[in-house]
């Protein structure tokens, strides 16, 4: 039997549709599942694929349907089993076969076992997969961390499988060791702010302007066409226009408000605190996840504390509305300015060289967050180096249009007692950015009071002391 | 010559004045420093208290200079050198030894430790202090991690060396291993939160109600007598009522607005995190420092963005200052919420047992955040455990009275373009909580859609899936 030029572990969902888009651009694929099972039936149902698919019932089986040097994909669970997977197959894998972890990896387990592996001859990949089910069938958006050597083994099956943006592929190599499943995860980061704004206005809508539901879904389907174009906002449109089958109502309005995570929301924060860099709007998003999984305490809270504040004035209403738009846009330039400047400065710590140009037009198709709007970030950094998105010039004029909308939208939904986290959070982020004299003199003045730390002054050199015994 | 009670190392600013009171206090000490010269030096100036201080040249000098079993304090910087200095100990030390580690460690780092020295007979303690030079000297708040048993054999002299509020001792045994230093990071998180409000406040006089530095220093005393009576914001009246020598200009007016940060308040921010609770003001004021240190980024966003928006018409100038008092006063309750929150999420993860009304008194005095307000969290928590601090009843009261006033210092410092993270997050935390019904519904709509993650319904129990194909 001809041999396969790929192998892949764990056929779940991600997994099963990864191996089909392999099997459908031609490449021959050898699979296995835990539950072996799970391996016939999904051969079963390939159709015309299943001839490009070897099925597997044991490790030693699915390594020797590979044709050496072997590529091995793990989509198995993040975490412990990927280390038992790996400690598995060490014995039956051979010099120079490559072991690619497709899982949604933490970037420090990656890199842990990138030094494991060291010296054993095995090759080793991180890559983090964006797109869902969907995406990993036809074309997911797919970050590369590993050597260049490992890439360019892999490139020709990546670029097949890859979404398509413009005829570009959105694969590409993005550093060595950690910088895969690092870029996975601020994506994620990105994409929890991006969908905690987008709910913040639905939140406006609903509760400040009393829109229906069928009109949010016609105002998101209208933003669709102009500068929000974006996967998320498309989608926000088809979920507000679905109706429950069962009571007829908007299917949102039959939802319960408790929202999940799987943690790499809070990975990007953690990450974020770590380099040092201010990723508020994405610590906003994942904090109102958390609260939101609070409901019981939150339906006490509101006995406690009785129903916000009044919604708007009518006279309001269409101004407010109208301001939105905007509003979402100067949120999402903050949000993703603070994502690229973690990634920037995770890139410089671990020396990936990360590019990030790069990476903005492998997100323009196939993960969650594509947008044309990575277009335009795409082209400031290839443009060259920026210290922040917020001032390249295309999103300084963006933002000087934006950014008072913005303003608007959160003093107003401040004062009728709308929860907008991530959009203040933004705003706070832009309005701290653009300060030049901000208010840290006094926190340096009262640092220095009670801890002795020294302060710099505007008009010297060198620490200084204030004169508090004379106080 | 008679034996030492206890001994310590390390004689820097902190080491030096803890182990100053210490011998204040009747207890004689051993001290050894690195270099011999601070050691002797040290003795030398301690003037009437040399006679209870034995100068020690040596670890062996100094350990046989204790009574065993034998307390010994470790005043040296937090990480590598802990460790170094307990391996160099570990071979002079005789069973029954208390290592305790005085140092701002992360707790981490502490269980990890208690973890080493489990089955050798020493034993060991995480012990947070805070206070800075002036409560080392004079009774700091100290925070007890360890056994019980280690505990109660340095009871004697904590309870003699810590600060004092209406004659209790603020000292405590907050659980086992890293319980102690847990809490003192997550008391330097609210710190954080508490100043950078502070300072948010100074913002919106200074820039937006065009305050004079002298009268605002007048208004946080006239604050200082009422319900945010507080050493911080005492300092703060002094700090920006004292006027620089060279100048004359007030102090704070000549310092850089770049803020230092020693990573306390990171560390608050990333245990939150990984404990899955919402600590969104202490994120924003970190956050805010980091940004204080971008001085050149930001003057060039404010050269490409131009000034912010003009401060408040002169006839809202005299209201909004009114506001500001109950503003500063909520957003403080919304951060306590947070840490408290933390430290309850933690002490549960941990099994510590942590007694919430006990670290609330402790903290009444000694360290920095000490105020009036933490007798009120204790009494809270002296009732029973409450899901948060916003819904105890006495809460509740100060936050009807108080969120109308935030929110109007939110909306305007939005409106007037200056940053106000933290107060804005203390805001939209509390908007989130007291929501019943929030918009998280519009988040399960999107993750099931391109994720077939599933969501809850209102209306009956199980996970379902919208009827997406059908959009």
């Amino acid at each position: 039997m001809e041999k396969a030029e790929i192998g892949l572990i764990g056929l779940g969902v991600m997994g099963a549709n990864l191996a089909l888009n392999i099997a459908e651009k031609g490449h021959r694929i050898a699979v296995w599942n835990r539950t072996t099972e799970t391996t016939h039936a999904f051969a079963a149902d390939a159709g015309p694929l299943a001839e490009r698919i070897i099925p597997c019932e044991t490790l030693a089986e699915l390594v020797t349907a590979i044709r050496p040097p072997r590529p091995l994909i793990l989509m198995v669970p993040a975490g412990a089993a990927v280390d038992q997977q790996i400690k598995a197959l060490r014995p039956l894998l051979s010099v120079d076969d490559i072991l690619i972890d497709a899982g949604n990896a933490n970037f420090r387990d990656t890199m842990r076992r990138f030094e494991e592996l060291e010296g054993t001859g095995l090759s080793f990949i991180g890559m983090g997969v964006s797109g869902g089910e969907e995406g990993a069938r036809h074309g997911p958006s797919i970050m590369v961390g590993g050597s260049a050597q490992s890439w360019l083994r892999l490139k020709h099956i990546l670029v097949a499988i890859a979404a398509r943006h413009d005829d570009e592929p959105c694969v590409a190599h993005l550093g060595p060791n950690g910088a895969g499943h690092f870029v996975k995860t601020i994506h994620n980061g990105i994409e929890y702010a991006d969908m905690q704004m987008i709910a913040e206005i639905y939140g406006i809508l609903r509760d400040g302007a009393g829109l229906q539901t069928p009109e949010m879904a016609r105002l998101f389907e209208t933003w669709n066409k102009g500068r929000l174009e974006s996967y998320l906002v498309e989608i926000t449109a088809k979920v507000l226009a679905a109706t429950d089958p069962e009571t007829q109502a908007p299917v949102v309005d039959i939802i319960l408000d408790r929202a999940g995570q799987k943690g790499t929301g809070r990975w990007s924060a953690i990450e974020a605190q770590r380099a040092g860099v201010a990723a508020t709007a994405i610590e906003a998003a994942v904090a109102a996840r958390s609260l939101s999984a609070l409901k019981q305490e939150r339906e006490a809270a509101e006995a406690a504390y009785g129903l916000p504040a009044p919604a708007f004035a009518k006279a309001d209403k269409r101004r407010i509305v109208d301001d939105l738009e905007l509003a979402l846009f100067a949120g999402k330039i903050a949000a993703y300015a603070q994502g690229f400047a973690v990634m920037e400065a995770a890139s410089r710590e671990f020396a990936w060289g990360t590019p990030l140009a790069t990476v903005a037009r492998i997100w323009r198709a196939g993960c969650i967050i594509r947008s044309q709007f990575l277009g335009a970030i795409a082209e400031i950094y290839d443009e060259g180096p920026v210290a922040n998105l917020l001032v390249a010039p295309r999103f300084v004029e963006a933002m000087t249009e934006a950014h008072p909308a913005l303003r608007r939208a959160v003093a107003r939904a401040a004062e009728a007692g709308i929860p907008v986290p991530a959009l203040s959070s933004a705003l706070a982020y832009f309005d701290t950015y653009r300060t030049a004299r901000g208010t840290a003199n006094l926190i340096q003045a009262q640092r220095d009071f009670f801890g002795a730390h020294g302060f710099e002054r505007i008009d010297a050199d060198g620490a200084h002391h204030g004169p508090w015994q004379a106080v």
